[in-house]
């Protein structure tokens, strides 16, 4: 089995960015992380990170060329406006996670909405670093 | 480790409501899933089910008593309206996770707005039965 | 033929509450009028009125068991903001019509929307006591 | 006693227009259905349709010099926009039920209000051609 | 004089429950410095406390068939949604005062409106424990 | 100079229709009232009504070709939704007052917003009859 | 007969004040255009101007002391906020008449709507100075 | 192949009506223009343009009944409000184009929705007479 | 202990103004009542009334200076929209109740909303002079 | 003559994303079409498509200096979001035509808007691949 | 060159109000440094403070008859509500700059909006004392 | 002092654009102008335009890698929707000024709000050219 996690815009500051909020740990821990906790259920993962929310869509058309078996996403920022990765999570026709590491239900008004948590089979809000992992946990148990 | 599964109006109907959103697994096949996940991780659940607000309320408070280490919750209805389970849960300060079977966010307009989030650790939402089984698995990874 | 008559919270005070809005016969004087027109169609009617929201859910799930042809139910306030009741009705899947005594059209803003009347097969809404008699004539003509 | 009723735009099309939200049964039908009711009732019908919502205030200004006892009216889509109607009910002064064959609440979102059911008696929604002859009932029982 | 005290949900987890907000003294606390207040007013005081809504609504009709001469309601997170309190209060026809311990102008927008108060005498908001007695001396001066 | 009165739906029912708000005065008396007003102002009056809105529009374009001089229209209901009437008067570029017999500000919502009056020169609105003739004078005066 | 004509905030400007929307005759000049006009009618005017809300509420109570007549009122960016005035005007029991000079309906969407003309008789918008003699008219025509 | 082609209210003062909107050219000369440009594509069309909503509605239906191979509607003013329009094109369950000459985007907030476009297969809206010809070439090409 | 009670826009017309609302005592009783009240807690009141919102910020930013041990506002209709008031009670740190002497959630929809109550320790509604007495209350049992 | 046809993200999966609204055609085959149409008209086509928001700004600037002479859009999500493809379009003066393979408002809530629409010339939507050649044609009758 | 500053509701009470928001800086320092910095660009200051709203169009009326070259203005609270400062601005023709200590988009929701900014040459907000002076640099480097 | 000026998207068509609204100088001679200003005050300025809001997320996160001191943008359209940048500007923790060429108040509704002022120190608004350099005036009076 083998899962593409993609993160959105500003997840490569991890660690840095409002640690109250986000926690301490970076962006590379957290891939060894995830690394770790998916060899031993024996998922192969590969990462992706970018800014530039284009990059992102043509990552997911990508996945659909690779025959990815799932995607695990945390959209960043895009969760809220970016009806292009709406469309391209339902173009590809892949089981697709999204994920948030704050509770995003106790945020600003504006991040409570996510106009991508649609097009995916579920959503996991909340649980920091734990969340990717639940996520590969789900994609373990199908 | 002590986890108390709470569920809201109309699961005890699981297996016969709206088996084309919810599936066709009863509560009671729910629970022995969720019961046999538990012992494998070495954790004690009890459940609990009702239609009644503020029994769930009584409930929430008698685990603040039992001194109870969490509580998953599937508010069902109750998540859009009920402000009466939303200040329950601040009250008794007991890390609470939410679950929903549907993604509610393929849902009706009204159900994709939850009142009772905020109030908890993190959302999971679409996984079905699978659900209650990650948030045990983040219980259980603390 | 076996219909159901459920009343929401305050119908009880028929007689007592707003007789201006809601008339004043009982409850008591409903319900003997109800039943005689019953009678006269050859259905068989059961009666039940709560408070209590959850309640109300119990006996919808109750009225599933018992195998009864329709029900006919006035939510009462419960109209405005029971997604718990609009859940219960589409569960049991037997035919429902709502009831409204008053016209909704003509009250306060919040009361001209129904939550629960999507889940229902029809509303009848400002005939009073005649209301429930017609609801009781469209089941008799099925 | 006298009734008239009164149907507004392209329910001269019923049959034809979207049979499975409308049903296969055309005006023409429901008309000799009606009128075989209102002779068990001892009631006089007349009919009038018009796709143009200025003759309906027309006819319903007819009704006043009629004399007529009441008025069942299913407005059509008119129900959503027409305070010309919602005026003309109000001025001639005469009992008014509004009739709707499908259940509005289960319809689209601009469907579920109406701005002529507040100058009426009260509305019946969802019983398909039934909706008529409950409204029939309600005249006869005065 | 004879004075009915009603407290809704989560009140009495008073002392427990968020202290920052609602402060540490508990509802017994309360219950006792209210009971003295009442009796140097002369007053009778009698109190109730449920987290079931309606079983709220159950005790206001009690209080209309116990010839009750006025109630003090602290509705807690009812106030925000509950239409069956709003409509109960209005048919005992019972002088009522809302009150409520914390300003709710200074929390979050749904707790800056009441559904219940516009079926009360008055409000009293922010003031505590003082507020009940602030009620009590409403009545005390009638 | 050649004014065309036009008045809108249920106006031909003045003095039948809600004599609470619109008074008893019919659209016969008032005719002759604003006759002889008009003659007082050396001015020549017209008058129009219909309950059909394309027929009002017809008007409208009929007075650009009759060369009027000036129109004075109460659009009745149709004030607040028939956007026909707004580009009718924007079409013919005659000066228009609209006229009002009531204040809709002290009416429903709904009444409060015109969205003819935009095309016209000014509104006159709460003057009774007397509006009429105030707009007379406003042509005089020009 | 006695009438006062007040005018509220920057009205002192007109002449200087944007003349593409009110002209460019000068406050003086109005004033002795009505004075001239209400002359004609046999009414004695006086006039008021002030760019401060409670000074203008303290000269309509003055006006209750006077025992005016009736007042004529051009709130100026007042309509738009003042509930003061809004109070003031219904406190005093006066007839008043709203003015505006130019169509607020051709406005900033902001402008269109008035909070003070529901304390009014009636409101007159888009005539110019002229708007002030059709008052006078209607104070003359009573 | 045998089109209608229909125009709602004052399309008929095209040329005449706010020229540097809807240009300069009349309703007879853009019948010219289209009728030659059928011609050339071997298409028949018949025109029909009334300012009264529901003798469109007959049109439409007039269409079912001389099975009109498609139509092209440029619903005018009715655009933004007729639903009895929005039902009249779904009832005959003929594939309508609607045609728009302005660009609807460019104008009032209230052009920009269109009640009537979710019943049509397509819109065309801003290129002036061209919009017509776009849309017998749409036509033409099946 | 030195309490400041501060009447904003058109109270100084209570007795005359809308007694139906607002009672017949005049604001002269008012404050007698209220003088006799204060003195029996052993209280010393001053009276500011003002129909100018700055005058009232003024009388807010003197009490500051004059060192007042406690302030009760009753903002009339400046409750609804003065943020100056607002930023006036912040600025000034001084312990501010706010006082209504109608129940604000039984008016029309602009009253039931209070700008400046956020700033204040709390609101009392409803119960006529009474609420001031009642807020004196509040300030003696600190 | 030139056209530039740009088309925004997703679009180069058409043909694999959701056929059952966007057909079976694939990106090429329509590039094809468009191609083979526009050489019928003697117009030069070049095609483009991103699904980097900000490269087909960039795309639009390159336009400006090769003096492209037209351009076809199709923003796909774009369409409902990205003001700097408003802004870019505008900043161009080069005439544009906006095309949407569905019909826009047949669709969701939020594919209803476009923000991109009022910097067009014009708007065609619903045709598929025919709504390209349709813009092509309004190029060529220039 | 002449520069009149002009300061709203509460900016005399900087220093005392809300510290965390606004600093510890006087309004007198504030002045001090503001006239320092005016003198070293060359440019004559005057200023000017009110609570009165009216007094702040009086003040700005005056400007326009003393020939003031621009404006500096910190309408405080009113910035939110008074039209009327809004129109007084656009009377009086003179360059306007509108200034906030704090930044807006970081305040509560009501204080992000600006309804005086749009008369306004433009607006700085967030530097604190360095608005006023980053002001002065503007009419200087005109 | 080490300061980075980013101009966000069509901010390199400065000079072409618009320019009724955004003026005749191109960017080139904008950054000329800045960078004398800047050499003038000692802060040595670089400059960064992108039409891809990923790449200026990139150069943000870029700058925090540098130790920039300061950071100017002009987010162009992005203002309106980027929460990228809003999350970016905060991740940084650097202090940034946001700045608009245009009065953003006087520009289209969508226009006035911005999702990234929030995260900076302040904003400056309708100075043309000259608002950057007051930005680097208040980064110099640091």
């Amino acid at each position: 089995m083998n899962i593409c996690i993609i993160n959105g815009p500003n997840l490569n500051f991890l660690g840095i960015r409002e640690p109250e909020i986000y926690g301490k740990t970076t962006l590379i821990d957290i891939t060894e992380q995830i690394t770790s906790h998916a060899k031993s259920l024996g998922i192969d993962v590969t990462f992706f990170q970018s800014n530039i929310e284009g990059e992102i869509v043509n990552k997911l058309q990508q996945c659909y060329h690779d025959k990815v078996d799932g995607i695990i996403i945390n959209p960043g920022a895009f969760t809220h406006y970016s009806y292009a990765l709406t469309d391209a999570i339902k173009s590809i026709n892949i089981d697709t996670v999204e994920v948030h590491i704050s509770n995003i239900y106790k945020r600003e008004e504006f991040r409570q909405h996510s106009v991508t948590a649609g097009s995916c089979v579920g959503v996991i809000s909340g649980f920091g670093v734990c969340g990717y992992k639940m996520a590969l946990n789900y994609f373990s148990s199908l």
